[in-house]
């Protein structure tokens, strides 16, 4: 991975022969981005380019280089790729567009590329990218030039687009060093870009814009590990696109992908963006700021409207308002009229402004809230004012020197406002553990998430629930359900039963008289449903009768569902007996998600389901704690915990049928997706009351 | 209110007779600011400052001024206002700080300042403000020196802060002309400024920061005619709860619930915005661009990545991409490769380094969007590069040319990356109808408030339902429900009835014998429930029994219910026999709200309402059209509406009984409160199950 980025060889294919405006002549590019290694720019046309001497084929060139940049069109690239893997070359990169991102022959060629790449030990970034881009290494394999930073900041930015190695300064203030252009991503992936960046001392902060992934599962892992090392920053695009594919199916309906990824994030403890700006401002806050202990800030402010909005601002983002420093009260509050009140937000104008001490009163502040204990971080909302009668409230100085001081432990984040604010930034944001930002939720949001990464990397590992399951039953029923492709009825019962998760207390019954039999042992009111591969929607097609109270009830009950049974001929089918229960419906059920596998799915159930869409999701296996974090995300939590003088029910029995459904995904080889809809849990227990497995 | 702005003669009391650094003198400054009108410096102390004579107290100002500015301590405040209303000063900003924004005292001198201005006609700005700001007058109340712009734009900013004053290019690219901070708001308040812009010719879009309000409906009115003028913008702030509580002492306001300042804001039709950016965001949008006609939009883009994000947000702003137009297709794709499609967003780079006519595809791809009856705006993500080799991609001429052919009709929202941005983004803007933005969530966002707001414009008032009541026994039931503070049991559903909202076949009984009279005549089952002033929570105290199949299960309930009325003694309490309906649970009712009177409250009742919070508000009178989007905003609408087979309910109906319960709280003088919760609907149509009427 280091030599795509540093190469001290490179063959660039397909170098066009014209130069200057509209050429896109990417070795020109290269030669003004300044780079010192050797380049063999191949064209068979011509003889030179840029004063450098052509080869006709990479075939030709008399080494072996580090790295080729293929950009020809799509049809010539795969015999060019062969002439590479031919060559010896260990590194391509394929700019050319067309293959994934076109049609389907694109996809196949892709594919073909991507074959032949494994079988020649061959590493590829692309197609349809940009590549690399080094400023160290003075190295970029695009095709359009802008500006080439100086001191660039420690980013690395990985990337399934250009985009980002184009506009670097827009995204962090001095520009990336590194930048990966991924594109199809058809062989190097996020997952060893990851691996290589972990170590890389040069990259502080890594950046990542993401359409799709393919080694989920790895890439949590890696990410997890990374992430303990340098702050991860993802923004995952194609939100919308997914929302509306996810409203396909009916479980697909509650599990939109991104709430997946959403739970790989929380899983990778990476820090999840969701638009450039926020971006932009995870980058700013990973590069200036120091971590953050706790969430408690101090504000302190020239106006108190704009206090109201940080206050406001700090609900959103998880922060909370620190205590007022006692010693700032001692200090400024005396010589005040009794009509002032210190809080938090400290309101700086009128204090200052009737003390006629504005520049002490803030000072003050600054360090006693940089000294408390109880004080995690500041925010300032303060004025630039480029007037001669306002020199005393330039506090440039003040902060540098207070800053300086305490080793810059917190972070200080300031909103201006007013005049020339492109000169008087940049000044404060030399000072080390200082950032500013466009408006003041701007830089509340940054604060957070410094508090974020921080709690997230002093998470510990979750700890398991160890679950003792009768391994060659459940091997029985897993082959039963992958030859039939679902599961159902008692034996998806045993299934659930095998793994303690319990279920309500039931009888399949033949004929009337065992139905009669059931629900005399268990007592009346039962529920009377039919249990058949042909009917899988109960309610739509009514094939279940709640509410049964006696034997003439349960008669005319029975008679009815044998009659649909017999419709549908399901030889196999039964009438389920089963106790009424009542309680809170819960849906709790497993899907086998495209990127990152098997997923426990848990929420509200019943009618409901659809319209909150009150559901979590977490990738198997999921810790005891993750299990807990997932109840408390519900909206109906306060209920489960019990709200108003009502009882909640056991969370921890819940927590545990949540560990007891990932262990079941875990084990059930091929599942394609599993549903407890409902599990009734009240007071008294949970109980599963009908249950269904499929597999693929 | 003019005078206010552009005052020919002004008495500045309490000037400091320092000047310089550290001052804040508000004579130097305006001074500075280049007034050209009379000034009355008035201080005891001083013979003259800045060269101008002093007065020792305003009463010996040889005239009667426009305007008086009182910037005194607090307690000098009423003695120094007295002076101005004996002098005949018809208009006094009043600097100073510590009335309701300061303590209990505070609030009461405010309060006599409020009666004494009445008393004597004299109009308050203030206190706690920085007054008034008009370029075009040269003119400023302000104490803090900042940057006057030579050609503002024309925006006038109302605040209940001076912030909005110092850093007005922060918040509208040119700087406003106008700015007003009503501070504490004890006098004039954003009724009294909306009503004078109204047709101030030198302002074309209203922005307003708000913390509280007082005449909330005669807002909505007022706010809702000068809407269909010029557009209004608000920020209203204190929406968290630690927010509404640094409101209060900020300026005294109290920010009230902020799903009714929502609904108001509906009502009134102006843009809301939650935070400065979209404030930002929303001045510039109505500066630059016309109004959108429809909500489809075509995206031109640099980069397919990019692309993806704008489409996600198109869906979070509620605009649409429209179709390619096909002339398009024609023009460019004859000579492509067979792999390239034309989608919106169009992805101009592939496309045009293919064909190696980059400009010319993308002045096709403008003009085809801009000419497209298909298409109501344009957003384009593109470069902005420095280098020498890229000067073909710089489309300021196109673009130019295109829009000024076309009359600017249409939007055009930029987002630039890449270099000098500083320099290219404000060449941009000066084409007509075209704005940049910092990112392409951004630019989207903007154009959905020029699409939104040339919806609320064109919006007719609602139509309302007519609702024949009997007025005197309305009368006689208020008179009851007024003396005992509360109405239950069946002269609350008598006064349902009377508004025709259908209440479900009960009878109130004193004795078993009753009850199963009633419970024989209604046909089992039947629900039993105390009907009593002392037990409000019905559910907690085990009021009510459900599922009452039988003459003995009465018997039961009965005794146990009558058990409970004994231990309260309540001789008025009766017991309720209700025919048992099943169907949907909503919670409809009336609350008295703070700043906007009666409001209509619609929503999921049971045991969901505080986890799910499903509620909607509007204020009373609620129009046909409005009920109907109370219900569409409902999460749980699909249901209501019928999901997945199930039949819904009458929407119609519903929307009746919510017009209905509107009219109620417009004959109900006095009212803080009405429930009935629940109304159950199914099918066959809906009844309050249960109801109370609270007066404060």
């Amino acid at each position: 991975m280091r030599k795509f980025l540093e190469p001290e060889s490179v063959a660039l294919i397909g170098v066009p022969r014209s130069t200057g405006v509209g050429a896109y002549n990417n070795l020109e590019i290269l030669l003004r981005f300044g780079y010192q290694g050797e380049i063999y720019p191949v064209n068979p046309k011509a003889e030179e380019i840029c004063g450098i001497r052509c080869f006709s084929s990479v075939l030709e060139i008399p080494k072996i280089v580090d790295l080729a940049v293929i950009a020809v069109g799509r049809d010539r690239v795969p015999a060019v790729f062969r002439d590479c893997c031919e060559k010896g070359i260990k590194r391509v990169v394929i700019i050319s567009q067309g293959f994934a991102d076109g049609d389907e022959k694109g996809k196949r060629l892709q594919e073909e590329l991507t074959e032949r790449a494994k079988e020649a030990d061959v590493r590829i970034i692309g197609p349809n990218t940009m590549g690399v881009y080094n400023v160290h290494a003075s190295f970029t394999t695009g095709f359009v030039e802008h500006y080439k930073p100086e001191n660039p900041d420690p980013v690395c930015m990985v990337a399934q687009t250009g985009v980002y190695q184009v506009g670097t300064t827009v995204f962090s203030p001095n520009g990336f060093a590194k930048a990966i252009d991924l594109g199809n991503a058809c062989d190097l992936d996020i997952v060893d870009v990851l691996e290589y960046l972990e170590d890389d001392p040069q990259t502080k902060v890594i950046a990542v814009h993401m359409e799709g992934i393919k080694r989920g599962r790895k890439f949590i892992e890696v990410a997890r590990r990374v992430m303990r090392k340098k702050p991860v920053i993802i923004l995952k695009t194609g939100r919308s696109t997914l929302g509306a594919k996810a409203a396909l199916s009916h479980t697909g309906s509650l599990v939109g992908d991104i709430q997946v990824f959403d739970a790989a994030f929380k899983r990778a403890g990476v820090t999840k963006v969701r638009t450039n700006s926020e971006l932009q401002d995870a980058i700013r806050a990973f590069l200036n700021f120091p971590p953050m202990k706790g969430n408690r800030i101090t504000i302190i402010s020239a106006t108190g409207a704009i206090g109201i909005i940080a206050t406001d601002a700090c609900e959103d983002y998880g922060l909370e308002l620190g205590p007022v420093p006692s010693g700032l009260a001692e200090k400024i509050l005396k010589r005040l009229p009794e009509w002032i009140q210190l809080k938090n937000p400290i309101d700086i104008w009128p204090i200052g402004m009737i003390s006629r001490r504005i520049p002490q009163v803030f000072e003050y502040a600054l360090m006693e809230a940089l000294d408390s204990e109880d004080i995690d971080a500041v925010a300032i909302i303060w004025v630039s004012l480029d007037s001669t009668l306002h020199t005393d409230i330039n506090f440039h100085q003040i902060v540098e020197r207070i800053q300086k001081k305490r080793n810059a432990c917190k972070p200080v984040a300031f909103w201006f406002y007013g005049d020339n604010l492109h000169e008087s930034v940049p000044r404060y944001e030399k000072i080390p553990g200082v950032a500013c930002f466009p408006t003041i939720e701007r830089a509340i949001r940054r604060l957070s998430y410094s508090y974020h990464y921080a709690q997230a990397k002093s998470e510990p590992e979750g700890e398991r629930l160890e679950i003792e399951v009768d391994q060659n039953s459940v091997i029985d029923f897993v082959n039963s359900g992958r030859e039939n492709k679902i599961l159902l009825g008692e034996k998806a019962f045993s299934l659930l039963e095998n793994f303690g998760i319990p279920v309500v207390s039931s009888g399949f019954v033949k004929s009337l008289d065992e139905a009669l039999d059931v629900a005399h042992s268990l007592g009346y009111p039962v529920v009377c449903k039919v249990s058949s591969e042909q009917i899988l929607h109960k309610t739509e097609t009514k094939a279940v009768v709640l509410d049964i109270e006696s034997d003439e009830e349960l008669t005319g009950a029975y008679s009815r569902l044998d009659e649909l049974l017999k419709n549908v001929s399901d030889q196999a089918g039964k009438i389920l007996v089963q106790k009424q229960i009542s309680g809170h419906e819960l849906l709790l059920g497993l899907k086998r998600d495209p990127n990152f596998g098997m997923v426990v799915v848990c929420g509200q159930g019943g009618i409901y389901t659809e319209v909150y869409r009150d559901i979590t999701q977490s990738i198997v296996p999921v810790s005891i704690k993750e299990s807990h974090d997932m109840l408390e995300s519900l909206q109906i939590y306060p209920i489960l915990r019990g709200v108003r003088g009502r009882k909640g029910v056991d969370l921890n029995l819940l927590s545990d049928m949540i560990c007891r459904m990932s262990a079941l995904g875990e084990h059930a080889s091929g599942l394609r997706e599993a549903d407890i809809n409902p599990l009734i849990v009240n007071e008294d227990g949970c109980w599963a009351v009908d249950a269904r497995f499929l597999w693929a």
